[in-house]
């Protein structure tokens, strides 16, 4: 177990100095302070030693998600993570993580000061802080939906993407579907930017028209719903994939509000299998992420890197699970002109419907 | 436990019939054995019930690849499965198979007879005829180096092949390179495929010129240094990648033969870090694969598999072995009209070498 001074005689630098780094003291350079920090890292250096026969200590870091209550999203891969960290020894902390607090602390010490060997990283984005420090930091980390190249100490596990969007399309154009629009959320992240060019290359797999104003994304769920699904019921699409179960949820409500019917008129996909994405109206037919599995692969993958083996990327297979909210592909009435240069969206008309239409 | 009859009503057929089917009797069509034999394996038949309280059996089904002895490329992948695989109370059993073999019988019906549970597969090329029906088998098999698109009952473990040719590309660069070729295998081989495709990826990323006629693949190694790697030389090409260290000494050993001085005046960079890699003249730099941790992570996809969480792909870091057949660029002197348009490799010559040359 190396010491102060093993670290100072490493660097070269006084005992005084490396205290000072480890304690967060404000009177060291950021870059020495960094400097020390990554040394002490590589060195296996613990502070605290009198406490090492206590528990050793992982953490789960969540920033954007909720994992607190059963209909949490994060919940089951928080349960499926401690249910094989805990029997192993370990003492798991949950620790909610906004960007003002990473800029506050580096990722580094901020383990180090909190005695975690290892870190489940949910629901970062791209621009985070810490996603920086992650490419170069040796503190074993498990980014869930994130890939950071090359870095030995740093793993991503989540879902095949690819082949989510896949099997929802692939399951579309068995229903009939040609025209199939996809409405993203922010491009901030990794994630997000996965589903969206998977919707391009499997739309092209399939052989199926696949253009930008097919297309739409954003952070916010109403300007998805407002600003592009009109465009996208204007260009006449029969069915709309969506890359989470939230956004799936608005924009079938939106194609009801505006007269469409679901999945008579247009057929939604959503994707992650979302705790409520049953109860909805209809139940959503999603692309299921296991959320259980994802938080074991995410233990296995972190105990591996402790272990010294290195694993790039564990990504689990995706599932459909049908239920109502898409169907087959119903025929279009041609479009007016009026409707091709208005605001309103395009019409839909069922098959064997009577013009005055009626509900099923 | 289904029985015979089980699964004779399930299929509205007779009971003769499944037996037939399942015994591999000829008298019947090959569709229908098919149907019958994955029924059984969905409906988790198993022949000789009466022997079920032995120890269950894994099988490591092996192709192209040996793995007996400690010099082979095989043997740490087999360890590591079978370490974590035999204390988990399984028979694993070693298969050398053929194409011949795979012809002979369905993979779902040797999997059954020899009431193997699942499968970890090495050395599979693409058009080997069980590749095809792993599309769709229900029986668990974990594939190295080859990925089935969603099938949930099979898994793909591997590196990260794309991070592997990076690093050496990387590293090259590192070194003032920019004339990097490479000589690849057989396209009829998944990971063969990924690393060709990987390195152009990579030269683009890099901003480094890539082009067709800078590389050059073959199943034989021969045609690779006789008819390739002149080639290479004569477009000045100051380093290679090879795709395995098998063909990167038979590269380097060509040069050597051609008077190119390793690294003085092309760098080789291999693949894989087989075992006799560190005793090549000079020792080839090369890209790791951790052999036991894939035997490891092999075996931790078929138990996921096997308790029903299904991983799409395990991909570990590769990282890059530095030893002496890769060194700073030289420059080349203006190449000649004759070497151009003759069949002799272009002579590069290094800085601060005398027009007659020495050997270092």
């Amino acid at each position: 177990m190396p010491t102060i001074i093993d670290i100072a005689a490493k660097l070269g630098v006084s005992k005084g100095t490396v205290s000072k780094a480890l304690n967060n003291s404000s009177d060291i350079s950021e870059t020495l302070r960094k400097k020390v920090v990554e040394t002490a890292v590589e060195m296996g250096y613990e502070k605290n030693r009198v406490r090492r026969d206590r528990a050793q200590k992982l953490c789960i870091i969540v920033e954007n998600m909720s994992c607190k209550n059963e209909s949490d999203f994060g919940y089951e891969i928080v349960m499926g993570f401690k249910k094989l960290a805990l029997p192993a020894g370990w003492d798991v902390d949950i620790v909610e993580m906004t960007k003002e607090d990473q800029l506050a602390v580096s990722y580094d010490m901020f383990m180090m000061q909190n005695e975690y060997k290892g870190a489940f990283i949910l629901g970062f984005a791209l621009m985070d802080p810490w996603m920086e420090e992650l490419k170069t930091s040796r503190t074993p980390a498990v980014l869930y939906d994130n890939y950071i190249l090359e870095n030995p100490a740093v793993s991503y596990i989540g879902i095949n993407n690819e082949e989510g969007v896949n099997l929802a399309v692939s399951y579309l154009k068995d229903l009939g579907h040609t025209r199939i629009g996809y409405l993203g959320g922010a491009m901030e992240s990794y994630v997000m930017r996965t589903r969206y060019y998977a919707y391009f290359r499997s739309m092209e797999y399939h052989g199926l028209p696949a253009a930008e104003d097919l297309t739409g994304y954003s952070y916010h769920i109403s300007e998805c719903t407002q600003k592009y699904l009109p465009v996208l019921l204007k260009k006449k699409v029969t069915a709309i994939l969506c890359c989470h179960d939230a956004l799936a949820h608005a924009v079938l409500n939106h194609c009801l509000e505006l007269g469409c019917r679901v999945p008579g008129d247009i057929s939604i996909i959503g994707f992650d299998d979302a705790p409520f994405s049953a109860y909805t109206t209809p139940p959503l037919t999603t692309v299921r992420q296991d959320r259980g599995a994802l938080g074991r692969c995410g233990y296995y993958a972190l105990s591996s890197l402790l272990n010294h083996t290195s694993i790039s990327s564990l990504l689990l297979r995706a599932e459909l699970i049908k239920r109502q909210s898409a169907g087959p592909v119903r025929t279009w009435e041609l479009p007016q002109k009026s409707i091709l240069t208005g605001t309103d969206a395009a019409r839909p008309v069922s098959a064997g419907r009577t013009a005055a239409g009626t509900s099923q």
